[in-house]
């Protein structure tokens, strides 16, 4: 979307193909998850957004596979070709090697994964209010989140403020705050791209909205309603009970990365994101650019730009700048990344921010990141007011968009002895 | 949900039990149908609701059945006894005898139902971009909506607004003012229950955005593209080719009413609602109560009283002082309805309201409308700057809820054979 952004009113004809009608701002899918925002609120339609980009034509299709010397794109329905071609089709989770655990454990990367996320959670619950046997009761009042990166952290420390605060006082049977929310990291600790000041203080935030946070500790068995992890260093497993289990870890690739890597005959690095030139483009094929969460693009320090939303945005624009000038017949030096800093957010009043010149922890953090994201959000579609309410609701701890929708998948308790007896007399 | 406010703090034990864990402001299902709200913005917890009614619980759960002379409610996981019973699960529409058209022209009644034809709509004006067939395009674009009550009048009216002005420009190979919205009334008029000056006066508003209303004309035949409607009068039948069929006709009472009926040995009447006595009792059963959209109750002129939201809200008040007044062994005069009046909104600027004093249409009744919505909105869940956003945007005919969710059930577009011919020659 910034490349077409930043190619409007060129000389040039841009098609934008996305198999969603919509641009989603990741960032804040884990308010959505936990019911804090509406899945509109942090979406924008491209047709809006691009509204008066007249050079630019939105589609709404999915890119199958790609031909770079036919110059061809190819769409599940359909065929299109191409000069320059800027490939931008992110990344999502994977299951490692297990694939069946995709339906028993959400993942936060869609809409659809946020509401089922969000279903999920009220339900677990309701479930909880209606069940009288205390050991199911404490299964459904666990729940497990995998992955700490910034999108586990935040969605554990959101699940932290619903249980103790927003649902406090609206369960008779249930108290909210007995729910149990465990948040596992494979590696040596949560937020490994953070400065381990910033880890430590983001661990205490999360405890004081009863997470417990597990580093080193892996999954290694998952079913409805047992969970087996293993220590990493000491090989030991534990299982628990829990209905409930989410999704944050395990980052791979679009794999329209790997098939174009294959056609183009470039490489790909371990999590799948194409290798590319210094300008963005691929060895050999200057007229396809690979940009954001599947690029693998070497910054100063010699690592990889993380998959961040401001590489994205700034990798667009340079694309689109570098092809206007190209047309020119004009040269423009090799992209470079400036990192604006890092912030993560763990329920109000605590997140921490690193701005690379300053660091920040608690509410100062907080504020930042409140400022950064409604002014965000508010750019890029005029939401003041709906933000405004949301960063209030936010501050006084209220969710107003609880709401389950689909069906249920089960019923909630088990109709009990007891009450089939009854329903016998009564028939 | 108001009968339960009105018992908190009585000296009762009140259980709230709905299917759904939220209460919809369903008089606003049509924003979302067309993009200008989100479900959460018309949806309230009800748990968040009644927080502070220490003596009401409730229970996400299932009614399936009730037994009179048992005193006992029939879950579908489990069973509860009660002294007094409030009945309210509303009504739905029904296909008359057609149950294979639910999958062909959802209705708005739920959130699933108003999500699926968001998606519907947008589906189809994104197709039609793609559809280089000006045959298949017209399909596209023509949109059948199936009953002329306030339902289907005012999804008419904002299906209008958005070809006609939120979608302007968005598109570049169709106009979205193409679009064909045809709305469908067996009856003699729309809007039958509204005076025949503001029946005339919606129709002429419905005209301008675009929407031909066709009165005395029902749907015989409906397949994925072709639309059979007969003419009631002569019997004549025609063919519409259209994708998009939309559903707000044959409203009929939740069927837990006729079960309720059998067992109680009282009537129905022929959409299915139970008859009550003055007190919203059933005859022979003073402990069972059914109100809102489910009950016949008869009005002073003799009508049953209407299925809407004012209705309920006065019933359930009701019902709920009776059963305290008995507890205290006092008597309560019948249920008197106090009408505060009927309103229809028709797109931007344009309604229709029947205040029963006055009666307005055009910019004054939109106001009128616009004020009543909001302030019931902010009264219930305190969405104010929502909802003054809301109010703003659709002053401004934006949406901004315009997100195409779940899976796409089509590919948009056939591939073409020079397409599949290209495909040949590079593989």
């Amino acid at each position: 979307m910034y490349a077409a952004k930043a190619l409007a009113g060129a000389l040039v004809r841009v098609t934008l193909i996305d198999k969603r009608n919509f641009h989603l701002f990741q960032a804040l899918l884990y308010q959505v998850a936990t019911g804090g925002l509406s899945p509109g609120d942090i979406a924008s339609p491209l047709r809006a957004a691009l509204k008066n980009a007249r050079n630019v034509q939105v589609l709404k299709a999915e890119v199958v596979d790609i031909y770079p010397e036919k110059k061809l794109v190819f769409l599940r329905d359909g065929l299109l070709s191409y000069d320059s071609l800027i490939v931008a089709t992110g990344a999502g989770y994977h299951y490692f090697d297990h694939p069946e655990w995709a339906e028993l454990a959400p993942a936060l990367k869609t809409v659809e994964g946020a509401l089922e996320i969000r279903r999920r959670l009220l339900l677990a619950f309701e479930a909880a209010e209606r069940e009288p046997d205390p050991d199911k009761r404490r299964a459904w009042l666990t729940f497990v989140i995998v992955g700490g990166g910034p999108t586990g952290v935040e969605l554990a420390g959101a699940l932290g403020e619903l249980a103790n605060s927003t649902l406090r006082g609206e369960f008779r049977t249930i108290d909210p705050a007995e729910a149990q929310i465990i948040l596992l990291e494979a590696g040596g600790s949560i937020l490994a791209t953070y400065p381990p000041d910033l880890v430590h203080k983001a661990g205490r935030s999360l405890e004081k909205l009863g997470v417990t946070v597990r580093s080193g500790q892996r999954l290694v068995d998952l079913t409805a309603e047992l969970v087996t992890i293993q220590d990493v260093a000491s090989g030991r497993e534990e299982m628990l009970t829990s209905r409930t289990v989410l999704w944050a870890a395990g980052i791979q690739a679009s794999p329209l990365g790997q098939l174009l890597a294959e056609r183009a005959g470039v490489e790909t690095d371990p999590i799948g994101r194409v290798k590319v030139e210094p300008d963005l483009s691929l060895a050999g094929q200057p007229e396809i650019f690979v940009i954001g969460d599947m690029a693998h693009f070497e910054g100063r320090d010699g690592r990889p730009l993380p998959g961040v939303a401001q590489v994205a945005m700034q990798q667009g624009e340079y694309a689109a700048r570098l092809i206007v000038d190209r047309l020119k017949g004009e040269n423009r030096p090799p992209f470079e990344y400036r990192d604006k800093g890092n912030l993560a957010v763990i329920g109000r009043n605590a997140a921490v921010a690193d701005l690379g010149f300053a660091r920040f922890s608690g509410f100062m953090a907080w504020l930042v990141w409140v400022f950064i994201h409604i002014s965000y959000l508010i750019g890029f579609d005029n939401k003041l007011l709906v933000m405004t309410q949301w960063g209030w609701n936010y501050f006084t701890r209220r969710r107003g968009a609880r709401l389950i929708t689909g069906g249920d998948p089960f019923p909630l308790v088990e109709v009990r002895a007891e009450s089939a007896q009854v329903v016998t007399k009564v028939t």
